[in-house]
């Protein structure tokens, strides 16, 4: 038996290169329980490396033949060897977030094979501060960046004694998982093509959705997809290497700013990556003249969500925010952004389901565009910045503390930086990811997110 | 102005794949020099990744394009990123070579992208006894294995006080690099159909000059070129991960072994490699009945040297060796080895020029053989096991003694266990390389080839 590859699963993995991996990642830190040995670190290798009970989802991989009359199923690995997907790695010294910053950006640079389940985690040691790292990476076809979250946390728990939790991949997906369509082998290449044919009716669909929300937005130029973007050098092509860089603020800090604001903490968030961007683009003499656009995915309401995915993989919508990067103020970039975010979700809500489904297929995926015959004179938007809201308190895995959780995720050709937050126990957890030769020296967006924090503060009084 | 990609570096990057990746490997390990103090990985790091001055070998990348009709020239990397190319990576404890070999494998199973120069150094720290490991990979477009040994060891000086010594990327190859040509970008697609032209010449002469072969390796079952190997475990389809272990002897034990019995110590290297073979796959209930075929990838003498490339990269000739392994007597089997390899390097002395080319690339490159054309009913034999003579004094890096060197080569679809040897300060080093799912527990080698010199020794009264 086989199991077909639904359109949109397939179409992420059609839409890999070496230069585009497209899988998600993230980066958790742990601190060891008290009283743990040196050797904490391969005690948690082990028992995330000897799970006798893997979930499907992580023993399936693609796989396409003269058999399948070369379209894409899934298979189960009958060769499943869970040491090729949990690993032991170490940081070289001093061990600072640096060295875990660069070996992250590496393991994130990496493809996975076709030829096993498309996941892999790091059991990451040798930090100087004590803390164990773990960097898990899931193809896109698989989950999306929220559900890879939500799966890496389902282990997890409030109670800091419990010592029995199964290693993530022992774990069904607590959301009902869609029922992949089983056929024989023997009817593979028929009902692959049915496939083939869903892939391509949804791409005929594309342009024309495209095409009216296009018209909306000459009228209104707050739609929610603008397709006026500046070009800016993070839209350019792309090599495979990664950069990675990520940090967490209080998330009681932003809250502060957006009350004395009268704006939302994801507003404070979108104004933070604003400044930052000014600031970074600046050091470059690289700032346009107008305003940068990022593409910001917003979950929908139950209910437009039965026009997306079962799975929760695309169930939300994209806004297209006009970020107020060319403003010199931040307080005028908070409302910039404030207003550009207002009006974007109340567009997104007079839409009809197929118009939001054609953004959300444009936001998600930009880069499948060029493939299915849309052709994009500029780019739709500069950059992409998400916010996935995470646990509000303390968890823990078999009695270790987790102190933070960073997404990573994947830039495409012509869309060279990714910054997806996350929020927990208190934190918004910002990571960073972008294309290691377009974004020179990345990291020093983290200061400029740090200084731009304090300037809202000051600007709103509340520093 | 672009230069040229000669046809058989070409044929390398062309028939790379995911599950095939085209580069050659070594690892090479350093006592730290008496008086280092902690830092000394992040020094030697430092050292190699502070190189001002860079060959043009590891400068250039790849490309094709449109502006080269889609054919490949090499280009120089405008954004060269020495960063990229050196790395500083460390070992989780507890550090034994356990660990090294598991990294090694790790790097050894990824892929060279081609935006960037084809080549990749990581220096090693974490090894619990003290040592400091050096792993380096470079693309067989660019130099073959021997060469690439050679470029490494040329840095090296048995002087253990000089300091001055610069990084291997920085040096020109020794031998006189064969000039590539250079041509306008305008000028590069016709000159590239040239080459192509080339390729397709070198392919059509081919399979004539194998059916010539052929027809005496039917009249001659120990002929240099023996079509007639037993399907093993070996020959099969590969995945793109590795598995790498290695280990040396002294070369000591390995001569009294061959002045006992009349053989040379490359006689020595082939029976231990052919008992070890016929233990492991004893082991995996899995041996033939026949003797499995190794090909041999011999020097070629002065006066046939001249039909194969200027830079050294193909100037050898290969010998289909018959290594006994059905054979249960160790002695047995070195007589068989013996015989075999006699044989083998006499009919490459009675063959042509022509003949010895194409036997050449068919040990080299059997998978190119497929892309080319020619179809091979058979594995024209079963492993690949190449002596590589390396230097037999001790050497050192800016102090550091280098303790051993160890080949990681290239398993190809249907040969999936490659062993190169190479000798060095009376060491005789194996690497072994093989595909992590075809061929499992590779590591028990080691100790069959450990037993099977014992044997030897025993058998030849030297013990």
């Amino acid at each position: 038996m086989v199991n077909l590859i639904d359109p949109t699963s397939a179409a992420f993995l059609l839409a890999e290169r070496r230069t585009q991996p497209m899988h998600v990642g993230a980066l958790q830190l742990f601190e060891k329980p008290e009283g743990a040995g040196r050797h904490y670190a391969t005690e948690l290798y082990e028992t995330m490396s000897h799970a006798d009970d893997i979930a499907p989802l992580f023993l399936k991989h693609p796989h396409r033949s003269l058999r399948t009359a070369g379209q894409l199923v899934w298979v189960p690995d009958e060769h499943f060897d869970i040491l090729h997907h949990v690993r032991h790695s170490a940081l070289p010294k001093p061990g600072r977030i640096r060295e875990l910053f660069d070996l992250c950006s590496r393991l994130h640079g990496q493809r996975l094979g076709w030829e096993r389940p498309l996941w892999e985690s790091h059991v990451i040691e040798g930090l100087r501060d004590g803390r164990v790292a773990m960097y898990t990476k899931t193809h896109h076809s698989l989950v999306d960046g929220v559900s890879a979250m939500r799966l890496l946390q389902s282990v997890l728990t409030t109670d800091p004694d419990r010592r029995d939790l199964p290693p993530p991949w022992s774990v069904r997906p607590p959301e009902r998982e869609r029922e992949p369509r089983q056929v024989e082998w023997t009817e593979a290449p028929a009902a692959a093509l049915h496939s083939a044919a869903l892939i391509a009716a949804e791409a005929a669909g594309l342009p024309k959705a495209l095409i009216s929300t296009l018209n909306r937005s000459l009228r209104n130029d707050t739609s929610a997809l603008s397709l006026f973007a500046p070009r800016t050098i993070f839209n350019q092509s792309i090599t495979g290497s990664r950069r990675f860089a990520a940090q967490d603020w209080p998330v009681e800090r932003l809250r502060a700013v957006g009350k004395a604001t009268g704006t939302t903490i994801n507003d404070v968030v979108m104004a933070m990556c604003s400044g930052a961007l000014r600031s970074y683009l600046l050091d470059l003499d690289a700032l346009p003249d107008t305003t940068l656009v990022s593409m910001v995915p917003v979950g929908l309401n139950a209910k437009q969500a039965d026009v997306a995915s079962a799975e929760g993989g695309n169930a939300v919508g994209a806004v297209m925010v006009q970020l107020g990067t060319h403003l010199a103020d931040p307080a005028d970039r908070l409302r910039a952004v404030h207003t550009s975010m207002k009006t974007g979700k109340s567009a997104l809500a007079a839409m009809s389901p197929t118009q939001i489904l054609a953004m959300s297929a444009l936001g998600m995926a930009p880069s499948l565009l060029p493939m299915l015959g849309v052709n994009m004179p500029h780019p739709p938007f500069n950059v992409i910045i998400s916010n996935v809201p995470g646990p509000r308190t303390t968890h823990y895995f078999n009695g270790a503390r987790m102190t933070g959780t960073y997404p990573l995720s994947i830039p495409i050709n012509g869309m060279a930086l990714n910054i997806t937050c996350a929020s927990y126990d208190g934190k918004m957890c910002f990571g960073l990811t972008g294309c290691r030769r377009t974004l020179p020296s990345l990291q020093r967006m983290l200061t400029h997110l740090d200084d731009e924090l304090a300037a809202l503060e000051k600007a709103a009084g509340v520093s």
